[in-house]
């Protein structure tokens, strides 16, 4: 089978380098180039030390990216849409890492990201890219917006119960801890070592911008309300969601077993973690690490209808590079989970 | 000025140990005697390495408890319910670090605690041991009951929008994240570095038994509700409380800077720390380490009525041993800060 | 073609989980049996949380082995060489990754392990697992004892100059960074979180018994001194070497990395890292992680004939099951890396 | 007693913070003002968040500086030398944290610095800051060096023995495993947390600055090779030197020991750590965050006639502040422990 050609447009980051990593070791794809206008002609090992004996690629600039089959854009919030026309000249196919294309509607850009989209007729070309919730749609489609990572974690965890109508949709709080990976790669005085170190720091306490991707996914249409706050914790790929719903009828384990598993019990990247004993009993992201999994687990409130929901991912990978191979592979009818087969490590 | 005489009941675990630190360097106290059953005859230092060259003091066992004039107990919850009468005739003044004397209700003790209470009639004869709420019933006790971690964390960061009637109390969501000292010195498989290490782990996502602290604190006699969990992170000492309260009527933060400095403005370990920009705009635990600082900051969501509440303590501090010589410090009429000026280190 | 029937005997340690991680997804191992007499019956997963979904295996004690093609042996050091007899019966060909048969000599085991071999007269038998130099005698070898992680790690790193004659064999004076996870995964009071976290703990100043290893494989039959240290960090899985060896006579920069590549150049798993610019100018074991990779640096002292080596690897992989896989696929004449292909991750 | 007034020149930085934080809590001290180009008029506390509510100074550009009874410089190495004349007219006493005036020989300046120093005539004048071994000299001096960070916690370990006479001078190797906190407070690619996080970096095998110090201390006017490496770890603060010295007699536990204590016995800041067992056997520096200490612990190999040596201390405070308030105190005939009372914590 002739493999496709895929070209990664800003390649020096954390999410661009994992997706190097991750089409390296995939049968049906063939890396073309990685631009990075920072490092062009320097080998991208340099910027990535794992990649070192693995690739000869050199970055390149995005001027001299050639035609091909598909680009995974990797840019900084932003910068695609001024440039998706001319990034569509040169690939049929885009998958876009970045946040530009995840609202559908023109109001939630403004109001999320506080200016007008630069290209609001596009919005509602890209699919939304959590695979679980759309993969119908990526079958066919040529324009994938790949989701956040906060918002991947939140809406999976969530998505059983907000679709079975089980849940109150204004009183949910989802309390994000994540990893400084998230932050890019760029060196700033918060994330010097001595200061991020061992930090338990409230960076988005409210008005967290992948809010707006969980109200679109999980609201159906209707207007909900998603209280979502994100404290970076000591850790450097991962992200755990503690999602509290407030349940509007008395649920029994069983049921909630049951919601998870009438969504998820086929999916590959979807684990319910749940154990009664152990030390492994709800979903971590450590062992996650690397991977393409999405755990989820639960726990009832026996004193009230509080119902919390425990999700976990590797932000890098079901919170970016991954979830956006898992949609190429959909895309072009490969097996779900070519070239993420990865396990996880244990211990880590 | 005579010193007081004081001992500790159970000084081989953590909250012992820094309470001997504290008491070490505390010009009022003089340090008597310090329990262990499984150390008795060996040099504390063995213990606590941060003592050596400090005390020559040997471990005692229980029995061997020389009268004085005040016990700390940092003995394992559930023990000391069981002593009292022997321990009140060893001192007239007693302040329980565990949780044994914490609620002042049988019934609350049995629902949190899942067990009935074995000395019921002494419940209402501790005092609440967090200072800033309690402080003038401890000025003429014998009897304090040190408050729990994630209690104190979640009470001090409440207290005022609770006390002026301010929110809706059956909405409050608390998420608490904690360090590993928080589950004492006993090696475990969850302790164990390879497992423990790196963890964001959900210690209790619901049923947390210092919500009977909180409800008996906030609720003014009447039920109210609290969702509290806790999650166990990358962190040995330090707790930050993640508190989403729902305001009964639109506030501006000037509102909420007035309702915070009505309590604590005048208070020696709180600290109001809600910067508009750098690195340290909202409480972090690090900065405490070693403190007896409870920190506390807020963020209202623009987008609707709730408002976050950040508030961070040393568990083993403000949490801990730390609160437990402030509230020794009012009881005998000493400067309240007396042994508690460490200002905490930065970098850490 | 037929795939390897293997077994793991000793399944629940972290070896033993790493190495059935790699046979789950190696195309040519049938995994049969995984051991383990504390969790015979349970699912490994419960064991090994990054396994859940991949497999549904089941530990069985040893007793109820059945025959098959191979056996790794992950059991604590001293148990295997009191079963071998029983275990060869199991299957003609034993990968060991314990201590018991690396060393050749009965006098040395005794130095090192302070009492006398249990069978003695199979030490010369078993092949000392390190491919890079016993790789044609894997070939056709039935035994093969995988080498210890500390000793791994600095052989690599000095044989080259060593097998040249270049360097003083009294002199060389090795210190090894090790993480958590060498010390297996039972908890003790010494891996307890709050005492293990942020530890730069002298684990063996003297006397560590893989010296013995290097001992013999840097020999040559003859009398030489390492001076090894090991210091436990802040880290769970990898091992950096930092070797300070004495040059008998002076080199440039270009002799040495003439020297790492006579021996290495054709290497699958070692590579040579050494930038003069960037964050990654030398070898770092957390790049390594889940990989079997060995990177090696070094730096000559401008102002003496001293040289340092700088050698690193994932303890639990090139150090353990990674290198028997190795081991195995040479003995089998697979394909050297099948099952090792993983790169690393970066960030981590 | 009038209090000195003291003034610390570069305030922003991890060295001048710490001091401040130390000076702040000593009786004999009024800090009059803290210098800091980029933020004065901001209050420091925006700096050193661990410092709200204890002062209300702000930062004072250097020009603004006013006369004062003695000035800490904690500029960055090579500015205090250009400076020194102008600096010397405001204060008659002069305690430099900066590297500028450690060395005596403007020889060995240039050999480690690699250029010409600015004021050689200077070199001579400074007293170099360790107290154990320049104590007398501190007594009448106005200019005092404060010594390097890996070179205090080198010279402290080794010296007894040197001086003594005991090691061979060509041979030792000294590793020192560092924190982030060494490298400043400027944020770097090398410094941001997801690369440095976890890290195991060699960060100078050969050449590094400090050695220049040891040998000067430990050579006592003969030449003398010392072969040092830094490799920087996982920790903020803290710095461990194992030193393998190779001893020309063979000597027994207790001679290390009398050598140890005929130098360290009455030292306020020296603890000898080694124990026979449990986890504290050896000094570990996490112990000594925040404090004066340094601990010193050593292994004789049975095997050869190596010793090696483990010395451990907080790099910014036996490494920086606290040794330069240690002199400071020693300068002014006060309590030598004086503001230097923090014991450390644990667990931490």
């Amino acid at each position: 089978m002739d493999r496709v050609k895929a070209s990664i447009v800003g390649g020096s980051g954390y999410s661009g380098g994992e997706l190097l990593r991750l089409l390296l070791g995939h049968l049906n794809v063939e890396v073309r180039q990685v631009t990075s206008e920072r490092l062009a002609g320097k080998l991208v090992f340099k910027a990535h030390p794992n990649l070192r004996k693995r690739t000869q690629l050199q970055f390149a600039k995005m001027a001299e990216l050639r035609p091909c089959d598909l680009l995974f854009l990797c840019l900084p919030h932003g910068e695609a849409m001024g440039r998706i026309d001319a990034l569509k000249s040169i690939a049929p196919r885009i998958i876009d890492l970045s946040a530009d294309f995840r609202l559908r509607s023109e109001e939630a850009y403004q109001e999320w990201y506080g200016k007008p989209h630069g290209r609001p007729e596009l919005l509602g070309q890209f699919i939304y890219g959590i695979p679980e919730l759309h993969r119908e749609e990526m079958r066919k489609a040529n324009l994938i917006s790949s989701a956040g990572c906060n918002a991947t974690v939140t809406i999976l965890g969530l998505y059983p119960f907000y679709k079975l109508g089980l849940v109150d949709t204004d009183r949910t709080v989802v309390e994000v801890k994540v990893g400084s990976s998230e932050g890019g790669n760029t060196p700033s005085a918060s994330s010097h070592h001595p200061e991020r170190s061992g930090a338990v720091r409230s960076f988005m306490p409210t008005n967290h911008r992948h809010s707006g991707e969980v109200i679109q996914e999980l609201g159906f249409g209707k207007p909900i309300q998603v209280h979502l706050s994100v404290t970076s914790i000591e850790l450097v790929r991962g992200a755990l969601a503690t999602s509290h719903v407030f349940l509007k009828a008395k649920l029994e384990d069983k049921d909630i077993w049951q919601a998870l598993r009438k969504f998820y019990g086929q999916e590959p990247f979807i684990r319910i973690v749940k154990e009664a004993e152990g030390t492994h009993r709800y979903p971590e992201p450590k062992w996650l690490v690397g991977t393409n999994y999405c755990d989820i687990g639960f726990q009832r409130d026996e004193k009230s209808n509080r119902l919390v929901v425990i999700s976990a991912i590797d932000n890098l990978m079901k919170g970016a590079a991954g979830q956006a191979l898992q949609a190429f592979n959909i895309m072009h009818g490969f097996q779900e989970t070519a070239g993420l087969e990865f396990p996880g490590l244990h211990p880590l």
